[in-house]
């Protein structure tokens, strides 16, 4: 079982990772890569900010001669609506583990909300993602360096950096409101609690701070994947739960590589069974997390809630295929709803890019422990804190922190803590999105609240509108700015009464 | 100017710095030592405690390969008052800049208290001081082992410290709350601040959480010191005032070493004058901060009420006798309360114990610039950020970054941004204690509350209760107390309904 939960953990670090040009397994090395992701990564999208690169520091927690040795941290502007004289507030995004650029295409509704609060939008890239390099291309080279990669050090950076742009935009006065999605949703959240000097107040879509130690039940993300699929069409669930062991069995054939590879039309004959899984299992997933009510191109392009077309498709089959070609068929609304792909690779790809920074985050501080439990359309899973700390100690040199960020940023008894401390914190979810299960999904205070979907997915507030949008989602984003609008009122008048 | 506001650094580096059982200044290298306070720490004082020792990681916030070298962090606890299955709480003293023994007798108010609550008491030294020394003998060398040394790292090691014992205690339920005096103070504030998850309120007694960049006037802190002075007695104010002056007329005469050696009642004879305004300087500064209302042996021997005993004296002596005789026989009572001295010793002291940790942290984050203004009763001096960033380089190879402090815990606009976030904290602070100014002396919300007292001195409140405490004491120990037992009731009730 080992490998297996190794393996399903190395899918989940996919997921958030999806921002980086290059995924490598730190188990399976260089059998996993969808080309296809590389490929979208290669697009130019404009986008309507200026960039910026600011010395920071790189360490801000010790004092060591080298810890003060400066490296460039891009960010991006776009000052097109700030009216700073009229009050307008700065949002901030609190960039995750990617290339800014592609948070900032993909997180529209900030451009949108701008012009309505005359607001000034930043977009701060990740140190060790991007362009953000403290050792240039040395940066992913060994624990001497990526070490200094982690989330405390990359809030600081969004401290120092802020503080640093309001001095230089004599803007001292002018409220800050930190966004973000994904792991960058748990960093804007995580700013507020820690920098609430800085951030007035925190919107934080589709942010799994719970999805540590034992907080979270670790089977519930797979579990809440399988759930979507259910809901979809059982027969859809069943036909994928049973697929797993139709491929299993080929693996066991003399010609069963040869049979896998012209079943996935894969562009070259496969090398394991094992990239046939990983490509499933990565359609699944990623699909359950980004079913959108509307055609959208996050990951790939996409249907309307493209787990009911998958299912659709599935459903469609006639009865005597195999589970498995229909698993395949559906995986392929995935990889090819455009239709332009001939033939599929489902191995390759090289780390050219050393941008691999969200496996060395999960095997030190982002340990996120996932199984499968019967239940699940995967096949079942457990997950040994043992085994895991062995494999990184291998890859890495060092061992992960279990129970650090729970530490540092709290997570158990959440209401219980916060219902007393803090304010100013939106957390957006949406229940198709497997991430949910891992965020927080009641009010904790009045002004510390959850705003839940359940026809959500991953971020999907934080995405551009569209004429396509349903009802709840229009409303979603119309709360959410209702609350923003509250904070920066009592912040004004709290400014006049000082 | 700057030989002297670096000077005057150097006392307020003292104050803090009082737990150290050696003190050096890192710009007057060996001439300043006072050998009562070394003597003081070779006292051997007997506290109800049980010596513990914690493996301690060395550096929280990065994970390089040698961040996880285990180093063994000294705690003490008195368990003979808990009642954990009753609901007694945890009362932690988060230690500042010395030896944890030294804060633990002059903390008897935890000790005081304990029954009553049913409380556990731990006391945490801070890392770098006393016996917890992350590389041993060799802790502080050099930028290299001292960088580790700074007050994130310090208040991460509480959390780790915490949780673990809690775990170990099998008492995950019971509420922490933390207490902390001076710099230990700060440290309790700023932990309550950033660790909401572990500890649910915090006492910080006389802690100058504001004494960073602009937000105080920097000439608050020696003009706190003369107002006490003046409030005694006029005349005692101007003839300190006027003494600097036949100070300095005396070293530039030829014999004026002999003769200032004579006046002071050396042991041996002196090297330099500044030794003696050292000493006056210390002896003023000191007692203006423990101007308690009762006898106390906190940094010296003293009576009731030092400040007007000292000025008793000067306001006794002959019209006649000069200024500085007289402030030297006031300076006196600070050095010889018990007539045990037949001489002093001004000068002298080695740095055996390489104890000198504040200097290192004041040369790092803990840059609280001072001056002295034309109406305090010191010679007026200003502040260099320059210049002393190129002392702290010279010294330590590394400079000085002074707007980290505020980036990281706030501190402007504290009132605004605390009214809406946080809770459960109390600033307890004297009016007679110089540091007061540094303080935070308005209540913020109807949980983060300012305890003032306009005759208390540094953190008094702290203090074993005695038979003479004025009533004013023991009404603000009260309030603590109250305050306290306000924050367990509401913890269990919310531990209740959830």
């Amino acid at each position: 079982m080992a490998s297996f939960s190794s393996y399903i953990f190395l899918i989940i670090l996919f997921i958030i990772s999806v921002g980086a040009s290059e995924i490598k397994s730190i188990y399976l090395p260089g059998t996993y890569q969808s080309s296809l992701l590389v490929k979208k990564h290669d697009e130019k999208t404009k986008i309507p900010f200026k960039t910026h690169y600011f010395p920071q520091i790189l360490d801000h927690f010790t004092f060591l001669p080298k810890s003060s040795k400066v490296f460039y941290q891009k960010y991006l502007i776009n000052d097109q609506y700030w009216h700073k004289e009229g009050g307008g507030p700065i949002f901030v995004y609190t960039g995750n583990e990617g290339n800014i650029d592609w948070f900032a295409v993909n997180t529209g509704f900030m451009v949108d909300i701008a012009p309505k609060f005359n607001a000034l939008l930043v977009f701060i890239e990740h140190r060790f993602y991007g362009d953000s390099m403290p050792f240039g291309n040395n940066s992913y080279k060994s624990a001497k360096t990526l070490g200094y990669l982690n989330s405390q050090q990359a809030l600081a950076d969004y401290a120092v950096l802020i503080r640093s742009l309001k001095q230089n935009l004599s803007s001292d006065s002018s409220p800050v409101v930190v966004f973000g999605g994904s792991y960058g949703g748990m960093l804007a959240a995580w700013f507020r609690l820690k920098y609430p000097h800085i951030a007035i107040g925190a919107v934080a879509s589709s942010a799994p701070i719970l999805q540590f130690d034992k907080i979270t039940p670790w089977s519930s993300f797979y579990d809440a994947v399988s759930q979507d699929f259910k809901d979809a069409s059982l027969n859809c669930y069943k036909v994928i739960k049973g697929s797993w062991a139709e491929l299993d069995a080929l693996s066991t054939h003399d010609d069963g590589l040869i049979e896998v590879s012209k079943l996935f039309r894969t562009c070259k004959a496969l090398h394991s069974v094992y990239s046939a899984r990983d490509w499933l299992w990565e359609a699944f997933v990623y699909t359950a997390m980004v079913n959108y009510p509307t055609e959208a191109n996050f990951m790939m392009p996409l249907p309307a809630y493209p787990v009911e077309e998958m299912c659709k498709i599935i459903d469609g089959l006639p009865k005597g295929a195999s589970k498995l070609s229909k698993a395949f068929a559906a995986a392929s609304l995935y990889y090819n709803y455009t239709q332009t792909e001939k033939c599929f690779n489902l191995e390759g790809g090289t780390d050219s890019h050393g941008l691999h920074g969200w496996d060395w985050q999960a095997c030190t501080e982002m340990v996120m422990p996932m199984t499968c439990s019967n239940e699940s359309m995967f096949p079942p899973s457990s997950f040994s804190h043992k085994e895991f700390s062995q494999d990184c100690k291998k890859q890495y040199g060092v061992k992960p922190r279990p129970h650090w960020i729970t530490t540092e940023f709290g997570g158990y008894r959440i209401e219980q803590v916060l219902k007393r401390f803090g304010s100013n914190m939106i957390f957006s979810n949406g229940m198709q999105d497997p991430w949910s299960r891992g965020g927080v999904l009641k009010n904790i205070s009045s002004s510390i609240v959850a705003l839940v979907t359940q026809k959500g997915a991953h971020h999907v507030d934080f995405r551009s509108e569209t004429k396509n949008d349903p009802d709840w989602l229009i409303m979603q984003r119309k709360q959410e700015v209702a609350i923003i609008e509250k904070w920066l009122e009592e912040y004004y008048n709290d400014l006049k009464q000082n």
